[in-house]
């Protein structure tokens, strides 16, 4: 099959690209390398499955260009901005990045006759919510600029599905840790040690606690809805079971970078930052009878992702 | 109060502004006239509370501006694309007219420090549902372009408020009727039957039922959402128990313009055109506990507009 991935060279996106180059396909990996890396994608690039083209997909034609030359039956639309916190400082980096992509995406399908879209979405379209949440409940009201624009990607998708005759897998996320990753509580965490190993700045009081799932087992499970699920909009929450409190992360960092007596600062408050939520669980029945369901915990991707980042900054 | 309203010259916005000037506030009328008209608002322009300016607010920093200059307090948020079918002839009318001009409005409160949005949702937003759906339930899977440009609308409004402390009263709207009214099945119908008495064309098998609602029973409910709820984010459905027919609407049109004999010929299928809905209905429990409810039924509303719709022509 021939699969255009965007955000191909980006932290999830680069894991897709090596799934999806195992299980056979042919693989159009684009990306404008703004978040993206070529270092995520180098070790693709003389594989003659893989072809990796530069190109901001929101200017222009050169996505819907591309679609048509290269016969195109399937996307994998990953591409978006992964800055929440810069979200709520510009508005507008999460209206172009995560919502017109998807928007330019859609429309190139359309014009195309491409049937099949897989979409990674997020826990964030659910907001602020006390209990694990099933695909199928609201309300639906996001607290922050990233959850807004995935909404209303989601909302687009909703609708060329039943206008347009297109086939979509939505694919809602929690936090993901794992090598190539480039930002997040465990990027921070690392940095700020390396800069004072005495003491580790927390954003909030630390008792944040959320689920984290291992890139690699993301990725399985998005194949895995994908291939197995036939309506004409799929919706699946992804993620793990257990979850992880901030304060374990900074401890599994500390523990794994050698160091001791190091002093937790929290910043306080029950959050981050704005737009943040203190605590988040997702319902993974719908997954679970599906057939799928990760093969870490959420302190085991935490602690493997510690040391996958640690031994690749030492190369 | 000084208060802004966007397409305050379009059938709802129009009516709207009746409603706030008899309140005793001071109404700015933005609309770019795309839609709206300067009759629904000539019987206006010599009221000294009463200021229109015609603006396309999604170009450049016009809307910014005027909320500066006069010291906007609030605004009712009401421009969007009405032809629902045309959306899904080309996507990028709802894109602009029905969501741009909602990043636009909380582009510029933000900007501006206005802290009061009132904002004119849909039944849409819920797609096609087997049941009433109470404000908090979901799946939110529209099937219309202006449903999924709806809901992007909330979702970029319940993320403003949560990052920028701007507080919003969503008021879901399902069909309303009344004069001023330019488009839609009543219309529709009167212009066929002039051309034709004695066949009506009616798409679908006539089936279709939904809740119609009066323009001003709609208004007086969005006036008293907004003075009687009080969260920051505040979400009502507004409707009407009752419902109607498409074959009791055509039958209705019929019967007020003195016809008789006149034959329905049914498009069939069951639904008038893709993205529209067999039937729908709301549950209303929320507003209703609130403490309002609408004065007319469906059948009373679509009467009562067909004959200010006939008595306004023959003028």
């Amino acid at each position: 099959m021939n699969i255009l991935v965007t955000g191909g060279a980006g932290f999830i996106g680069s894991h897709l690209d090596d799934a999806l180059l195992e299980q056979g396909h042919e693989i159009l990996c684009v990306d404008d390398l703004s978040l993206g890396s070529e270092d995520n994608i180098r070790h693709l690039l003389g594989n003659r499955n893989f072809h990796f083209h530069r190109m901001d997909i929101t200017k222009g034609n050169a996505l819907s260009d591309l679609m048509k030359d290269k016969n195109v039956q399937c996307v994998f639309h990953l591409a978006a901005n992964s800055d929440i916190q810069q979200g709520a400082v510009n508005p507008a980096i999460d209206l172009e990045r995560t919502f017109m992509t998807t928007y330019k995406v859609l429309e190139a399908m359309r014009l195309n006759g491409v049937k099949d879209l897989v979409f990674s979405s997020t826990s964030a379209i659910y907001g602020e919510k006390a209990k694990a949440i099933p695909e199928d409940e609201g309300p639906l009201q996001p607290i922050s600029l990233y959850g807004a624009a995935k909404l209303c990607s989601e909302s687009y998708i909703s609708a060329y599905c039943h206008n347009f005759g297109i086939r979509a897998w939505i694919c809602r996320f929690p936090n993901v840790v794992g090598d190539r990753s480039t930002h997040g509580v465990i990027y921070d965490f690392v940095r700020k040690l390396n800069q004072d190993p005495k003491r580790l700045e927390v954003l909030g009081d630390g008792k944040q606690h959320k689920p984290y799932i291992y890139v690699k087992d993301l990725v399985s499970g998005i194949l895995f809805c994908w291939q197995n699920s036939h309506e004409l909009l799929n919706v699946y929450n992804l993620g793990v079971d257990s979850e992880t409190t901030v304060t374990e992360i900074a401890e599994i960092v500390v523990d794994e970078m050698g160091l001791k007596d190091v002093e937790l600062a929290y910043t306080g408050g029950d959050r981050g930052w704005k737009g943040d939520v203190p605590f988040f669980a997702y319902d993974l029945n719908k997954v679970h009878a599906l057939g799928w369901s990760a093969s870490r915990t959420s302190n085991e991707a935490v602690r493997h992702s510690v040391r996958m980042f640690l031994a690749n900054r030492k190369k």
